[in-house]
């Protein structure tokens, strides 16, 4: 079943906005073992019409996103029928919805809000519980393709994809192919180190497709194909990747330390100067890190390392606030003062200011303090932008903390 | 001058990866007055070559990322040589660097990035400073575009297309057309709201494009046009949206926080509860942040908000950790003992679990403290996602600061 996405916005092509939907849309789809053979995104207006025409002779399923809001440039919902043949109509129920929705928040409705209640006949309406412009359902005709018109607010699309969208699909998916899927997420070695591990031993099994992914600090192997070469690809990347390995799936490295903190019955706190708080916050964005996680402090300047962990000011005089021994006093301050069984710490210079010759901007030590156990303090470079900078420091200190914690018996910390 | 983009790489298409580069291309492209028309993603293999063929004929620039790496699925060179019939042949001058490249990391270089050092003939080679593919650069012929083959992992594409894709366009771009562009970002108000309040004053003004654009907590107004309605657009703007306008351009809302609080000589600090260090995150992302940060804590567990804040354990007890005194006590604990100007605090529940009847998932209260000035608590329910959850408390948070440091005369604080 061929899948094709158009995401429409003039905003997605002029660079103000991340176009998010394409991730969320294929790994909901990968689900369902579908994929998505091609994207396109297009400008608001008539540019849609182009798309449309291209897409509906050679896809089965077509998702178009945007275009469905109250303003003038809003256009998906009136070429989507022109392009069928339909007729627009209001219907009362969206609108009495969307005027509900209005008063609930205490607001008038302002009238142009109103095109978002006009529906192409034949169309079914997908409810919207976050936003005022419903999804729409076409059915494929000889002619066209299934056809899904969805909002383009990431927080109004996904729910909706989910309750709406998803249980149309598994209708008229084909019958379960044969092929799986299988992705691991690795932690401590490059893309060309991984494929070098693992490559000639994959290359061996017959209709195994592979492929890598790298992001900074982690690389994505994906198996696909049938079965059989799959177990066998997936024994080969265990064997040869072993702890680097942190994930089977799409856990994200902040998860696995987390649920591993959980079973572990122990909790942690952080102490960041460096990742202003980005490590904390990758580590609250797991659902439930409230079990695990006691507090964590952004010590920025050095009189708050001092008042916040104990790090003695002889010491940031003598070493610098970015050194091995201020990171070992802060992941120890940290844990002693939170009373917990783990501790993180970072201290670097994320630039683009504040470099010197001996410690040039990119400069980082990252500690971890655990009870019972040596401290360790990792000294990296990572000469990047801020928020790159940002990202390798904290999976650095995840993946620091997720190795102890694995080689560590449960309970036994 | 029409240029397309195409994104290679099956991991945009099974969801693995969100596809930033389109927004980074975008936003430099309007820097020099051009926009992208189109963006097409395909799967790595043979579905490069029909996005290529189909393009071709379509754009006056073709902009490639992906498969430029050492992986076996990194086909984007071998096809388009083939399509423009150029040889490939080993550049030493780039297997040299790239050989390097690795030795500098301690590293053996493994066969399989060699291929990387392979340049169709009549290319021009882009230097990649952060990794070992180069890109390249064919002219236009008679029957293609200019065509630029980008590396795939965004910090190597960025700095490429800054340093040496940009120099190019500069000089192939038609003259100026005498087009303009202006955004404007808009906090506290919705997309709706923001439409009645400015639509019909701007429908009047002749050759003017409006666009907008809605994310959680701002929307922006795009004007596109030639300079005179485009100015006068901007008047009406100013007009009708006041002080909700936080940002002419793309300022992000914490980058405006930052340098207003540089501009007044004053400082901040931050209590998180709910958004787990997200405040502190976004304050730290703006380069120089470190002149008016002072530092931060996340307290998410009772008795941190006691020891890092004081905020007494009765008042906890009796009005719930989630509560406009909590919220008070907090910013006022962080003020008084990071001894700053300002203290922003935020106390809810980001769910999916931990509601109550009285107080669902999605309540928040955000304080905000200030030296000789009454504390405030502003509160909001936000039913979302966690992550679109923290994103809207941290930019409401954000947005009380600002409008706070707007009405204060530089320095009066």
């Amino acid at each position: 079943m061929i899948i094709e996405v158009i995401n429409t916005g003039s905003e997605l092509l002029l660079g103000s906005v991340i176009n998010s939907h394409l991730a969320f849309l294929g790994d909901e789809l990968f689900g369902l073992g579908l994929r998505i053979e091609r994207q396109v995104c297009v400008p608001d207006g008539l540019a849609i019409r182009m798309a449309l025409e291209e897409a509906f002779p050679r896809c089965q399923v077509l998702i178009v996103t945007g275009g469905l809001g109250p303003t003038s440039d809003d256009l998906t919902r009136d070429i989507a029928a022109e392009l069928l043949r339909r007729d627009l109509q209001t219907d009362a129920g969206i609108l009495d919805a969307i005027r509900q929705r209005f008063r609930r928040r205490g607001l008038d409705m302002p009238a142009r809000v109103e095109r978002q209640a006009q529906v192409p006949h034949g169309a079914r309406v997908l409810p919207n519980l976050n936003g005022t412009a419903p999804g729409l359902y076409l059915p494929a005709t000889p002619e066209t393709p299934h056809l899904f018109l969805l909002p383009g607010p990431p927080r109004e699309l996904r729910p909706m994809f989910r309750d709406s969208v998803l249980p149309i699909l598994q209708k008229i998916r084909p019958a379960d192919p044969g092929i799986v899927y299988r992705n691991y997420r690795v932690a401590g070695l490059g893309e060309s180190q991984v494929e070098e591990l693992i490559a000639a031993d994959l290359e061996t099994l017959p209709d195994l497709e592979i492929g890598y992914c790298a992001r900074p600090g982690e690389v994505d192997v994906r198996l696909i194909g049938p079965q059989a070469p799959v177990t066998q690809g997936a024994q080969v990347l265990r064997a040869r990747l072993g702890e680097n390995i942190f994930a089977e799936g799409d856990a994200a490295l902040e998860s696995v330390v987390v649920q591993a903190l959980v079973v572990r019955g122990t909790t942690l706190s952080v102490a960041e100067s460096c990742t202003g708080g980005f490590l904390a916050n990758r580590i609250t964005n797991v659902p439930g890190a409230s079990e695990v996680f006691v507090d964590g402090v952004v010590t920025y300047a050095n009189a708050a390392k001092t008042r916040l962990l104990g790090v003695p000011p002889e010491m940031i005089e003598t070493h610098g606030a970015v050194s091995r021994p201020v990171a070992a006093a802060m992941a120890e301050g940290a844990r002693l003062r939170s009373q917990t069984g783990y501790a993180l710490s970072t201290t670097g210079i994320a630039g683009p200011g504040g470099g010197t010759e001996t410690k040039p901007v990119g400069t980082v030590f990252i500690g971890l303090a655990s009870e019972g156990e040596q401290t360790v303090v990792e000294h990296r470079r990572y000469a990047s932008d801020r928020e790159t900078f940002k990202w390798l420091v904290t999976q650095t200190a995840l993946d620091l903390l997720r190795r102890r914690l694995g080689t560590n018996r449960p309970g036994g910390t």
